[in-house]
């Protein structure tokens, strides 16, 4: 019998424990599920017969170390920090690990170890980074294979409303951490374009979206993400000319959005003094140049062309202007903002939330030679230009079985079983960006519904 | 005979050790001045009698206790993360400390010992911090003794270039360390304005300039410093409406610069790959949107409003249009910005800096009754509104004896003279906002040609 140990049981690890206690039903597998909180467990495990629900606090070495001994394979769900400890005892102990979380350089430096031990320590195994990793990764692949060249590579992830829950102007509601959302962006956006870097600042970047459309889902707009550059050497595409990851919204929210990060409301560094007594303009009124006209002029003369009537609606819609209170003590500016948003873009019973993904490739193909002599005829004549674009749309079915738990619980899960099987024979960190698990990966996902949609244009 | 020790024989003390010596002649003073470079502390005493000049790298723990066990006074020029492990010293052999830095929260906390060991640990005694705060109290104080309210306190300050030595389009040369001058302002500037508190994000800092005349020196703007609020306690002005602290910069600078801000150039936090390799021209673009058009071009549509001819013509004098390479390895974009300015901001042979520091102060004062009933009529009408302007003009006399120097320099050098001769009693860590240190530094002060004119307006 093959042992899982699942350490957290919270929101994001529901779809992933049904899923492994499904395939448990089947193999000769059991799962034991861990949380401080033995009641969550337990909530989870649902006193599935090949299951176990303990309460186990990671603090408690001793403990821990114990049940990782007892274990065959160790999912991690717990935050991120917590990876590189529960991951050196896997290497003692000679279990293989699973996480949906980046590689953190402490992760990286156990490579060799868990090599000469013999385990995989696999990483990024979630949805963004996971599922992109391995959907794009097949079709870089597949272009390399035909001697084809890739010139151009945009990838673009959302965690959405699904339309027919959307019935705000921003076309958002919090369906992941807000405090992600409230902060995301902040510092320097690198990419590469026609082969040069590019660099947009913070407080540039909502301004320079991108239109992206999704058939049958409408209009989105994608920013970029901080580090784009560094993908050229994990897709193993160092010749590519465009190069580009990003983030999803509905069309319109990144101009609104913009109004907060020209006022500085994003701002997580200090603390504004008295910030509980301050209503929702006085808060707006912080970052305002004192004139004597009222809110909304002040903030139409500051912002200038930044600002249209589309925006204010939002900006309205959310209270700014009004004198309701927010009440947080010792709050950021992000505070106030994030407290304000959540309760406005809380989702509602029955609302259900929607992962959309877009890879947009770009690539040269050698075209056939048509004449006798042999010999190619000039560059550009030489090669065919084609584009393809690769989608994917998830809807969560509920409340539990949210897209973004199904998106990241079922290829951590799918991952484990490869693994156990004996499917997955690679050693060391690693990220499913390697045809020997993505391949199986993204077939058992299309299976459960997790397809992209390729389109050649 | 009283022994001062001077650590640090760099540009800015060069006033300091001139103006210690002089004193030195006429009193029975030793002055020792040490650096890691014999060769310089020797150009700076220049064998006068009542000098000694020393090598001494503060590193070397023994041979600093030494110097500083001989020493009645020691005056520090290092850099000021070394002035808590001198002040150390100071405290356990009792003696006295002038620097010309911010009191560091290390320094801070040496407050109580330093007061049980009878010693004055004596900071901020340069120009800004040092001279604006004695001039600044000298008023506030003034106000106050005669029952007026301060309502509004603005105070700002430059280090320029002399309008005779100005023929650049910027109006403005290096006259400081010039890496300060390129990351100004980064962070969030909050202040006091009517009462309410404000804040200004970076990206939005310089297109918020308030304009500022010097009777006879012509037109300049200020922004914001980081932290103004701070002041309310410094000052001892609690009740103030408004206060604000601000740089200033010839007029038109700011907007300009504003361009670098916008794109994103000041940005010191990450390296740009192969940056010895790029132009001028490279480097900007780097920073633009990818568009067809000619650079220029490009510039004019992406930050549209914000540019205009003026901005155009002071960014082409700098060549940033051009083909020209910086040459810098591992640059981050500020360190290229830097190199570029260094360059075209460069002082001539004769060139002279100038320092401009203005305050202005606004206050009510109780109006005299009239009236035989011995009470006051109504709010506005029972007190008078008053305006004072305080500003402080000084040029460089040559390119060692500079304005910048002169005005850090002599301040240092005076408190110093005033502790000597006994005329400053306090102990712990202070700054010149006390009348016992303020009064007597702005006389002597005054008699060397630094001299702040009043206009009540």
């Amino acid at each position: 019998m093959k042992k899982i140990l699942i350490l957290g049981a919270g929101r994001s690890a529901s779809t992933l424990i049904e899923y492994l206690l499904k395939v448990a039903s089947i193999s000769d597998y059991e799962v034991t599920v861990a949380d401080t909180s033995l009641d969550l467990a337990q909530q989870k495990t649902k006193n599935h017969p090949k299951s176990r629900a303990i309460a186990l606090d990671t603090n408690d070495e001793t403990k821990t170390r114990e049940e990782i001994q007892r274990a065959d394979l160790v999912v991690s769900m717990l935050p991120a920090f917590l990876h590189p400890a529960i991951a050196k005892q896997c290497v003692k102990f000679k279990k293989n690990m699973v996480t949906a979380s980046y590689v953190s350089p402490e992760m990286k430096a156990l490579d060799e170890e868990a090599k000469k031990a013999g385990i995989i320590l696999m990483n990024e195994s979630g949805l963004d980074p996971g599922i992109d990793h391995a959907s794009a990764m097949k079709i870089i692949d597949h272009i390399k294979a035909q001697c084809g060249k890739l010139t151009s590579f945009k990838s673009y992830t959302g965690g959405l409303i699904a339309p027919e829950s959307d019935d705000n102007p921003w076309g958002y509601k919090f369906t992941w951490a807000p405090k992600n959302v409230i902060l995301a962006g902040q510092g320097t956006a690198k990419y590469l374009e026609n082969g040069k870097f590019a660099f947009i600042p913070y407080h540039k970047l909502f301004t320079r979206t991108e239109p992206i459309s999704i058939d049958g889902y409408g209009d989105f707009e994608g920013y970029a993400n901080r580090d784009s550059i560094s993908y050229r050497s994990v897709y193993g595409i160092e010749d590519v000319q465009t190069l580009l990851r990003g983030t999803l919204r509905k069309e319109g929210y990144c101009e609104a959005w913009n109004v907060f990060v020209q006022l500085g409301m994003t701002d997580d560094t200090y603390i504004i003094p008295n910030s509980e007594e301050l209503t929702n303009k006085e808060f707006l009124e912080l970052f305002l140049p004192l004139e004597k006209e009222d809110t909304e002029t002040r903030l139409l003369d500051y912002l200038g062309h930044e600002m249209n009537n589309e925006i204010l609606y939002k900006l309205e819609w959310l209270g700014l202007f009004g004198d309701a209170k927010l009440g947080v003590k010792n709050a950021t500016p992000a505070m106030m903002l994030q407290t304000l948003l959540e309760e406005k873009w809380k989702l509602k019973d029955g609302d259900i939330d929607m992962i959309v993904m877009q890879h947009q490739f770009e690539y040269e193909m050698p075209k056939k030679d048509k004449t006798n002599d042999g010999k190619r005829h000039g560059g550009d004549r030489s090669v065919t230009k084609h584009k393809i674009e690769s989608s994917l749309v998830v809807k969560g079915d509920d409340a539990i079985h949210t897209a973004m738990a199904k998106t990241v619980g079922l290829p951590v899960g799918i991952i484990t079983k490869l693994i156990l099987e004996g499917n997955i024979k690679l050693t060391g960190v690693q990220i499913p960006t390697v045809k020997e698990i993505y391949l199986l990966l993204l077939e058992e996902l299309e299976g459960l519904g997790v397809r992209f949609v390729e389109k050649e244009r």
